[in-house]
Parts: C-alpha cells; structure tokens; sequence
C-alpha cells in the first residue's frame, strides 16, 4: 500500500516504521516545518513536504497524526484525493475529515515516546469507518502491523481515550511525583523499579479496585497524616488527600 | 532461626512462606483472632496463639507485622525475650519497639494481596538496626529470602514509603478509576493491559518525567475539556483538573 503521513510525531513516527517494515511505501511525510517531516522521512525512505498543495494525489491512505486542534485547519487545506484518509486520535470523531468521504480512524492505545522502540504487534488498533468498506479496508492495514486489530466506535473510542489518560498519563504522573520525592532525599528511583513492575503486573490477573493496597484502603489516619507532614510541596499535599479520600470512596470504607 | 510472626496479614503471609521456603521453623503466628492466625499458622507449619502471654520467649526472630497504630499498645503487651524484634512498617521508627534494645525494620518494598503469589527474590528489603550488630543479623536473615537486601535508615524508609505510595497505591487507583470509566460503558478493562504495561516498563528505562505524554503535557486544552465533560462524576473530575495542573507545571509548560 502507498501510505502519506500528515503529522511526524511520536504516533506517526511509531506508526510509519511499523507500516515500512511490513512492506508498504510511505510515499511522503508532511509536516508543517520542512526538518521535522525530514526527520522520519529519511527513516521511512520518503518525500518531505512542508505544504499541503504538494501532496501525492495517488495515495492508498493519508495517515493524519496532528495535535487534535490543528486537525481541522489541516483538513480545510487538503487537495482532493481518491484514497482513505484517517486520523489516529482518541478524542476526535472521523467526521472532522468530511466532506472526503472515504474517512476514518485508526487509534493505538499506546504511549510512545521518540527513544522507546515498541512492538507495534501487541498494540491493540481501533478502527473506525465511514462505511463498512473504508473500514474494512483500514482493518487490512491494521493487521499488517498488529495482532490485536478491533472495531470500535467513535464515541466508544473517546472513552477508551479518556480512560487511557487515567491509566496511562496519570500513573506515569504519579511515578513522577514519586521519583521528585525521593530525588530530594537522593534515593535512587530504581529501587521502586519491582513495585512498579508488580503494580502493574497484578491488574492483569485482578480487578484493580481488589489489587488495592496502602494506608488508604485500610483507613491507616496515622500513617496518612504523617505522610501529608512529610510533603513540602502544597500540589503534592492536594493530589495525596484528594487521591487517598477517592479511594476510601471507592473501596466503601466511608 | 526461629521466627515468631506477630501479625497474620499479607505482609506476615508472605514473608513467613518466603522464610518457611528458605529453610526457616516458624514457630507461632499470633493474631487477635485465632482463626487468622491459624490460617496462617497451618500453611507454616507454626503454632497459632492470640494471647500474647503465650508467645515462646525462645525465637531468634519476632516479626511485627501489624496495622501500624495497633503495634504501640502490642509492644506493651510483649513478654520479655532475648531474640531480635524487627517491625515490616515503612513509616514507623525502630523506637516504637523499645524497650527492647534488640530492635529494628525489615521493610519489605512491594504491594502484597492474599490471591497474588509473589517472588521475594526480587523484593528489596530495607533493613535498620538499632546497632550494627542486630543490623547485620536481620540481614542475613533476610538474604535467605532476597536478593535485594539494602541497609537504610528510618528516615529514609518514611520517605521511600511515600514515594511508594504515590508510584503504587496511586498508580492503582488511576487503573480503578480507569476500570470504572470503562465499565459504565462495557468496554473490558483488559484492553488496557498493553499499556499499563508499556507505561510501567517505560520507567525503569527513561526518567518518568521524560516518559509524560498525553493532553496535559501537551497543553491540549480542547481534549482536556472534553475529558472533563464526559466525566460525570465530580470526584474524577476533580482528579482529572488536580493532576493535570501537576503534569503542566511538572513539565515546565506553566
């Protein structure tokens, strides 16, 4: 297949490696500064293009990996082409790509940063379609690079989004806040390295409300209040007592 | 060594199976309630008690693992013995133990639930003493059962279990939360296994700061507004707008 990417971020860099090393043509990669599309061009063996006027008019798919704001702007400036367009965002529905008809998504549910490779294999891929052929057809490109391809719905997908931002982006906050915490006491952070590990582990044979543990959930005040002394940073105090009263709440010790 | 449990929770249980493993008599598990302690005891091979009085005074080992504000008024209540006392609490110093001058902890940095088997090899264990010479006895105790075993000073045991508590017990909640999100609208949690993986495994290789991705840390105003509009429960929108406002100011985006 002859792929165009629009966006030469962490998804579409991720997802441009993995649909080359399957053996489709990544025929361009636009971005709106000529360095950045360079960037993962030269790594897909692509065309760089800075302006939208230049694009490919032959392409399969027109792969749109932007920041969700600048989307429309970039739909508005597309040419006309005969090939599926899709973009790869959680929280946008596929209609932001109208009037082209054959338009579509085609969301990973994963984090990706520039210097971690990943295995685009186990990466679960959802699509969604205009109609059921341009959805078919983004689940054929799908599985070239994934095992785990689904349907699933636009506003199905923004759930998923939204539930990922609490899984994901806040947990990994909440190393961070660990990490600043034993940094100012120069303890190193690998040595929370297994309870990560195990954390995460145990919600893949358990429901995480049961994996629950720590003074929150036992209701140990005196451990909590020692705690909340121990922390400098007023940010820091909020999130611990607001984070500790959500999950006595939720375990229904109120 | 003969060790003497007092305590017969998660922490007690899987300890007592790791020093039983490692070649270890356990000899009595005390609890408050006999049936704990014999449940404990009878997967030990050890004498269940709940009568402190009754305690064998002739155990090289007595391991406190118990809520934390119930360990006081136990340590009044112990009979006077020759061997080691050692408590498993992260945010209690060694003097709760005193009298006793064989005193110190034998924390254990890792998240425990009774259906969950877990490898004390890989476990670090923090061990203070109260002079180098119960230190270094407690160490080699718990070298039977780790390969992880580091001296560290109250102090920095109280910090290490914040820091664990926001990079474990709040890293849970966010996957609760997340479980929660999803189940409103049946969408299976498992789908989220890759990337609680993936976002786990990315921090014993990169800074979790450097790690961040998500609409925080990009500033995505628009995504975040819609997060929160889909959020109809006021708590998790609370969450929601405190640990964004982290993520922002963490990453220097203020």
């Amino acid at each position: 297949m002859k792929v165009v990417f629009i966006g030469s971020g962490n998804v579409a860099t991720h997802m441009a490696l993995a649909l080359k090393e399957a053996g489709n043509a990544i025929v361009q990669v636009y971005s709106r500064t000529l360095e950045n599309a360079k960037l993962l061009a030269d790594r897909v063996g692509a065309e760089p293009v800075d302006n939208l006027k230049d694009l490919n008019r032959a392409a399969d798919f027109y792969i749109f990996s932007v920041k969700d704001d600048v989307l429309p702007r970039i739909v508005t400036q597309m040419p006309s082409t005969t090939g599926i367009w899709a973009h790869t965002a959680g929280s946008v529905p596929v209609s932001v790509l109208s009037p082209h008809t054959k338009r579509g998504a085609l969301y990973p549910l994963q984090t990706f940063s520039r210097e971690r490779e990943v295995d685009f294999q186990d990466i679960p891929l959802f699509i969604e379609g205009e109609s059921g052929e341009t959805a078919t057809l983004l689940k054929e490109l799908a599985e070239m690079i994934s095992a785990n391809v689904r349907f699933l719905s636009g506003d199905k997908r923004r759930i998923l989004h939204l539930a990922a931002v609490f899984a994901c982006n806040f947990a990994n906050h909440m190393y961070t806040l660990a990490s600043e915490i034993m940094s100012e006491e120069e303890i190193p952070f690998y040595l929370l390295n297994p309870l990560i590990n195990e954390t995460a582990a145990k919600v893949i044979l358990m429901e995480p409300k049961a994996a629950q543990t720590g003074p929150a959930v036992r209701s140990d005040e005196k451990v909590m209040q020692k705690h909340l002394e121990l922390l400098n940073d007023p940010l820091k105090r909020e999130i611990y007592s607001l984070v500790s009263r959500s999950i006595h709440i939720v375990s229904g010790n109120r």
